[in-house]
């Protein structure tokens, strides 16, 4: 798809922007969204931009029965100088296709899905909040419209893209979280759809948080669903551990999601010449190294919160505190400098930023 | 909700009806759809009949987002006497609660459920077909609306049925299909959403069929997804074996769908003196009794296909021919019993038909 022009509606009312220190996290979207129809025979046609308004769709639509569907999330960031920045928005449209591969939805145009998104936000600019902490978030989401009752790929989609203001993901600075190990419940398994960005993981996740959040913990950490023994992911974030001046993050084993953050938290600590490793990890293994004194810190990541330190782990009726519960001193570090070079404050030595014109 | 009057709104224009032997599955819908709307702190409310229309929703709304969905699958059956039967419509709404339950979506009134759908069939009674083979086709489903990205339980939703004229699953009678055993793609695992009628769980599967169509297999048969050994589900539908004169199908493990047809055919396997066992069976145990030529018939069960004979599995670049790819006896029995039941031609010694007035 060379020729690819937006047509674009502007919308002739503006809504209301909430305050700076209102602004909470997905609940208040902007004046415009960006939508592209796939027609079979057709392939992806008409991308446009258009005011924010319902989906109108057959309630015999496949999105409300065989969950087809796909989608992603990543920010723009306004920074001291009104500039727009964008934190590798090219690895969040690749692992799109990913996931279109995974649920038999059609490829989109990765370049055509970044233009959009830039023309939008810079459409729905005004909406960027400035404040330290708060940032743009972008939801690009697929879904299968086919009215039918079938179970097979739909023959016609709609990509969407839509844009929330969003606060601090801290309300009082980082601070770190409890974690209920899940030994019941499980999130994915190799050869299911871990790796993919779609709705029924998700849907899978609920009940397990539900339990975990009675329980005082505000978050699960899943085991793997062979063996219930290896560590997979915490919530809906990727998972890291400091055990004894070594970095570990189990390795990406087919049920795991590659994280963009996850991803560049490597690269960093690569730069500064901390050593990382990638590989299987067990509970139990984290649990001798709680007992020796070795774990030193531990952490989830993803594009919400950057980094989110635990603080305790609850698993077989035992409290493990980590750092006296205390956020350690590689997480706040790791914090402070993607979010510096997300904020462009921050020197960016990988070319992660890309700036929106 | 003892109350639970339905309020109905009739369509002033009737849409042209499909011929009998122009029916396929679930294309066609008919005039009217039952919907009611769940609120938190409101519970469910405003039970209503409405002309077939189409649903508007928030882009931001849940269902796009996280999958938070579940739905059911039943039939009516006009007789030749012109009655509607319903068969076993108790048990989906036992079962869809049972979703509700796995998914964090709030229970419905199955009393309130049950009687939406009676109500709703005769309103598009004339929409029944009577030809032998067809019916009408009901589905309930409940979708997550709240415009939130959070990814939490939403707190709204709507409860949904909508009604299709389908023809025979068999254009041309019942007959045998070919069956690739699938060893690389998982449905489903313990701990997950298996047991649950979810959109998740047939979004994982269209890869699988997607790969196995490709190779000339209509289904493919679903071990399970720790081993990777033991028997689950074909396609999507409970499975049986008759090996020796005994038939067996896979025990309710955790991640296996408890069918209404399964169930129905154990029931009537055990009237009928036939030994019939709910077990764990390898597809080990499967080629064994196949290489010792005691592998006399297998099926799947559904309410599409009722009874769906399978002639042959593709295993480890094998092909295992049964019954020389014919139907075989106990195959066609079940099915022309059950239907005969559906249709109210053979006797109902269960009690399991319903009859709508």
């Amino acid at each position: 798809m060379k020729d690819h022009t937006i047509d674009i509606t502007l919308s002739s009312t503006k809504k209301q922007k909430p305050e700076s220190d209102q602004l909470v996290f997905g609940r208040v979207f902007t004046d415009h969204m960006f939508i592209m129809d796939y027609t079979e025979g057709k392939g992806w046609h008409d991308p446009r931009i258009i005011p924010y308004q319902p989906i109108i769709l057959d309630p015999a639509s496949m999105i409300f029965h065989y969950g087809q569907s796909v989608f992603e999330g990543l920010k723009a960031y306004l920074t001291k100088d009104e500039q727009v920045l964008l934190f590798r928005p090219d690895k969040n449209m690749q692992r799109l296709n990913k996931s279109n591969d995974r649920l038999c939805i059609p490829r989109i145009d990765e370049e055509l899905a970044l233009d959009a998104l830039k023309q939008l936000i810079m459409i729905d600019r005004d909406w960027i909040p400035g404040a330290e902490g708060t940032s743009l978030y972008i939801r690009p989401f697929i879904i299968a419209t086919e009215p039918f009752l079938g179970v097979a790929p739909s023959k016609s989609y709609q990509f969407i893209i839509i844009l929330s203001p969003v606060g601090s993901y801290y309300k009082e600075g980082i601070h770190p979280v409890k974690i209920a190990v899940e030994s019941e419940f499980v999130r994915a398994v190799s050869g299911g759809t871990g790796t993919a960005k779609t709705g029924g993981n998700y849907a899978a996740s609920l009940r397990a948080q539900e339990v975990a959040t009675d329980k005082g913990y505000s978050q699960v950490l899943w085991l793997d669903g062979v063996e219930k023994k290896y560590i997979e992911e915490v919530g809906s974030m990727n998972i890291f551990f400091k055990i004894n001046g070594e970095v570990i993050t189990p390795s990406l084993n087919g049920s795991i999601l590659e994280g963009v953050t996850r991803n560049s938290i490597i690269q960093l600590l690569k730069h500064w010449n901390i050593p990382v490793t990638e590989r299987k990890i067990s509970m139990d293994e984290i649990y001798d190294a709680y007992s020796n004194g070795l774990l030193e810190e531990a952490f989830g990541t993803g594009t919400a919160a950057v980094i989110s330190p635990i603080g305790e782990f609850f698993w077989r009726d035992e409290k493990l505190v980590i750092n006296n519960g205390q956020t350690g001193q590689l997480s706040k570090k790791l914090y402070d400098t993607l979010t510096g070079i997300q904020k462009g404050t921050e020197p960016d030595p990988f070319d992660w930023v890309v700036e929106v014109k």
